[in-house]
């Protein structure tokens, strides 16, 4: 399986996401403010992929104070992190899993204030980083697992001769091991359902304007041999109406905690769809992608990005020069629309605000 | 006002609309199958810009007759003219406004078989083509007149002091100048909005594959003032949630009998969008794309086109080699998504067949 990004406690070298599929070129950064660049200019994207690799970069930067041990220096160690995470987390404002893991270890570093060596502090971090990659890699294959049984169950549909039909599943943009520590959440399901063989065809968005379908799940789906389709976001009700979909699967990038999901532009039109033809609509997620701290959808801030990424492609110009554009980079789906929701803690179900409660805290 | 194509009588010169707005370069073409081929590789589109091509390249071909007056040789004409035909006729499958106009031209051939001189017929195949491209400037017209006045008042809506509020319509691919034989159908209502005061803003969906909307409306709308914004095509329903669309207007291939519309691949999409908005969901076409002998959407013959249009973009390949693509270039919209179809005769409301038939025959 591709991994986006390897950490060797020295250096941080992402794949350079932009060039997938035609090149695949690795670059190499020592230092948080290029590591806070290339998520900003999207050579790692995905939101537990931003948050491994913010991650990283912290550990890259604390390490500066290895080696030193005086009790004196806490406060400017502490002032430095503090900096430094405020500086990653203003690189890009929807995916709530980079909030989090820095908020996580805000709270450590202010437990252990003084109380420890720096050194080790500066270790607990890269540990936390390592720990963070791996464990999200974990959690997919949890969540691949539950969503795989849940979804085959749900759409199930016997063939004429009294067999079961494999699934017919469309996906949203990129959530596969590129997105995050390995295997996928939305694409962990997919993967799922094809190692059970339970996978007929998966439809996949070219999810413009960045095309991470196109590029990115195609990729990811081309090296694994999993059969698929490239279509364009706009033939996906299409598709649905011909009865090639049994169920739609996406990830997100922060969930309200009455279940209203934030996700790559794109989604909420595929709802409801979805919801007209009948066809269950999934969102696959690891729980702190949960916000609880947000009642609903409405108080997510949506990041727009630069009018250029429609205005051009791949340095052609596709429009005329200097013209208006709206380019939302995420939608808002309301939890009406979403069948269920699956986490690695277990699948939520309406009223989503009820399970999630039983999954316990963050 | 630009249009796409110039006829001199000895040749047809058509602006190459796979290479706008870049650039403005128009080919000249003297012979059928040359036309024929500028169809079905696109340097014209748009179902009454392609019939009025195909008129055009007939009556360079049947001028090959010019001249000759010998009554022995009608049969042979008639025949290099069926030929002829039935070569426009495999060029797209999908639009009915080339069939209905051979199909009147073949019509005629047949009524007048040897009662008049070849030299006379010639002519009148001529002017039936500037016939049809000058008609069909004038029913745009009426159409934008029609489609105005009658979206205005259904969309009508009081700002807080009183006043009424300008529109926000929301448009798929093109249906301008560019696509007929000017004004356009969909976006000549735009124009009559624009032009009566009441259009506040146009969202133009950027139309993959071909991005009809980035390119050729976005060219159309920039050259006349008329203030847009380009959107990517899976952000139409979001915009639709914030507000901002009173109304989608829409172009059509073709109209089946019951009102079910075959447009550009992602108009079924946006119809589902709009109903589940509360937005009004207009079709805008020439009377003639109404095809009588179809009953229902399910009969209409969808174009699939070539995988390439998806894989790459402007010659860039945008995902992994060889991959599988499904690219269908229309989709059928059901009548019960429609609001009103709007055509030069008048708006037909449901049940659309009803309108139909007061609107005569064709």
């Amino acid at each position: 399986m591709f991994v986006s990004m390897k950490f060797n406690g020295r250096t941080l070298e992402l794949i350079d996401q932009r060039k997938l599929p035609e090149e695949e070129i690795w670059h190499r950064f020592e230092d948080l403010e290029s590591i806070a660049q290339a998520i900003e200019t999207m050579v790692v994207r995905g939101a537990p992929a931003i948050a491994a690799a913010a991650l990283f970069g912290l550990a890259l930067e604390s390490r500066k104070y290895h080696g030193e041990n005086a009790h004196g220096i806490w406060s400017q160690f502490q002032e430095s992190c503090f900096a430094s995470m405020e500086r990653l987390c203003k690189t890009r404002p929807t995916a709530v899993n980079l909030f989090n893991v820095m908020g996580d270890l805000k709270k450590l570093l202010k437990a252990q204030e003084g109380n420890i060596a720096l050194e080790k502090i500066v270790d607990i971090i890269a540990h936390k980083a390592h720990h963070y990659f791996s464990f999200d890699l974990q959690r997919n294959k949890q969540i691949g697992t539950l969503g795989a049984q849940y979804i085959s169950a749900h759409a199930r549909r016997f063939r004429s001769d009294g067999n079961l039909k494999k699934l017919g599943i469309l996906t949203h943009c990129n959530t596969g091991s590129l997105a995050t520590g390995g295997y996928g959440t939305a694409l962990g399901i997919v993967r799922s359902l094809y190692l059970s063989e339970q996978l007929e065809m998966l439809y996949v968005d070219e999810t413009r304007p960045w095309l991470q379908g196109a590029r990115l799940t195609a990729f990811e789906m081309s090296k694994e041999g999993i059969p698929f389709k490239l279509i364009a976001d706009s033939a996906a009700a299409f598709a649905m109406s011909k009865g090639f979909v049994d169920a739609v699967v996406v990830g997100a990038d922060r969930i309200a905690a009455n279940g209203d999901t934030a996700n790559k532009i794109g989604t909420y039109q595929l709802a409801l769809a979805a919801a007209y033809h009948g066809i269950g609509f999934f969102v696959a997620a690891s729980f702190d992608t949960i916000d609880s701290a947000l009642d609903s959808g409405n108080e997510i801030h949506i990041e727009e990005r630069n009018p250029d990424e429609l205005r051009t492609l791949g340095g052609i110009t596709t429009s005329p020069k200097g013209i208006s554009v709206w380019n939302p980079s995420f939608d808002v789906t309301p939890h009406q629309l979403v069948t269920a929701i699956v986490t690695e803690r277990g699948i939520a179900v309406p009223p989503f605000g009820h399970s999630f409660s039983e999954f316990g805290k963050r």
